[in-house]
């Protein structure tokens, strides 16, 4: 199995999984992409997501949840990229716990449509480190963030 | 005007602001305490916070909007208490903005009812530092967070 | 052996290491107290350390490089304490690392002496999350960190 | 006077003022380049820096301090570039304080020359945010981070 085989098998998981979460469904989280790059997810603004009723901007809860969200997929591609396929690496790996979390909120969270990119930066065979950016449709840089994430295994 | 009756204005005020905020109010945020020691909010347990099907604990997201709620509130109130009063204060402060916040995810979010506790660690005339503290119904320490907030007056 | 008995044998352990490592050296860091609540190290303030040549004041990578060496010790600490003896453990658990650190700057670092507590607030099996704090010698606390530590054992 | 003079007396100030700081002497931490796109600085292993004994590779808290320094001078470059012209701003704008730091040590320190590079975020009028990294000699990324900044106005 090659590694865009074992991509599309993860995008076809995270987008069940995502499913299954409850708090990712009330944002309105959506997978757009995973890929040896990175992992892509979007929203839509919508009024229950709002933080400051007089400006309509994005609360800056919404803003971290999406980077953790976006951060620990992308932790969570980069190993199975490493394992021998998706089969395996799912009946090892568990979903990553997120130990820590650093969010820089630049500019107002303004926009209609919010895209956030994970990368990864580190992966250990315990742990991962990964970046993050949150956008809006205009193509602003919104929030930018760093996450710290325990890979945890079956059989360990 | 002394700094009980302060306080208690800016309870009311809390209060007020909180149910003007549809994300807070989605989480269930309620302002609970504050004071010169700090400033407490709680929320409950419910099925759309929950953030992993299986174990049903809390969503990190859940957990870092709480955090950097609880983080704002301390931060502004640190501010009124050394302004006149609270009717001066408000004319003259806006809400803060959070610049930047670390959260350190100690242990699962298991539990019925969550306490969210915020302190001042620094005020300057323009940037706060806080440190927060979320625990559960139990005392267990879930997780605890740092965070930058920038002080917004209306004639500056 | 008893826990007081081995926090002694890790007392004189880190007095060696702290011997081997050049930057700690020249930072003139020097282990204070280890024991279940914390870890202790001071350092004296000279004229190499000085960041600010106007105020006089700590240089901030002094402050970072020495909550981090203290995070770190407290880490390790926590890790032999539940080992059955400073010797299994020894030959078990290599030096920590660090995954990251944030630091944050309450007030100018000044003063003649320098005292930088950590205390572990999370240890699993791989990693470790700890809190620090750094006094001067009136007790002005200057500034505080959180560090995110891995831990090495041997036969992994 | 024109953006490129403005830079050009910039790194003279820099390298003056370098010179001037006890603990970026020591270190030995040298500004390379400075321009709007960031800011380099390099240094040169050392025995005293070294932070692990065993694998000679540099002290975790010469890196954060490296990276604190490299990020404080693109935050300083920027707020420089939107002022009228250096001697103006020289007089109104003092060096920058670190409120808050973040470094994610990803590879250990290994190498000979170690080069961070620092660019600016965010600039508000009182507030900046910088993203940092740290390459050896081969390209390695070995260290990234975070850091937020404050203007300090000499008439404010």
């Amino acid at each position: 199995m090659n590694d865009e085989q074992r991509l599309e098998e993860l995008r076809t998981l995270f987008h069940n999984v995502e499913d299954l979460i409850p708090f990712n469904r009330h944002l309105g989280l959506h997978a757009e992409s995973i890929d040896a790059d990175g992992t892509v997810v979007h929203l839509d603004m919508r009024d229950e997501l709002i933080g400051n009723f007089q400006h309509g901007v994005l609360h800056g809860g919404v803003i971290s949840a999406t980077l953790d969200v976006v951060g620990g997929m992308a932790a969570m591609a980069t190993a199975v990229l490493r394992e021998g396929s998706l089969e395996d690496s799912l009946q090892r790996l568990r979903p990553t716990s997120t130990i820590d979390l650093r969010v820089d909120y630049l500019r107002p969270g303004k926009g209609e449509r919010f895209t956030a990119r994970g990368f990864t930066l580190r992966a250990g065979s315990r742990v991962a480190v990964t970046r993050m950016e949150l956008h809006n449709e205009k193509g602003d840089l919104l929030a930018v963030g760093t996450g710290t994430y325990i890979y945890n295994y079956a059989d360990q």
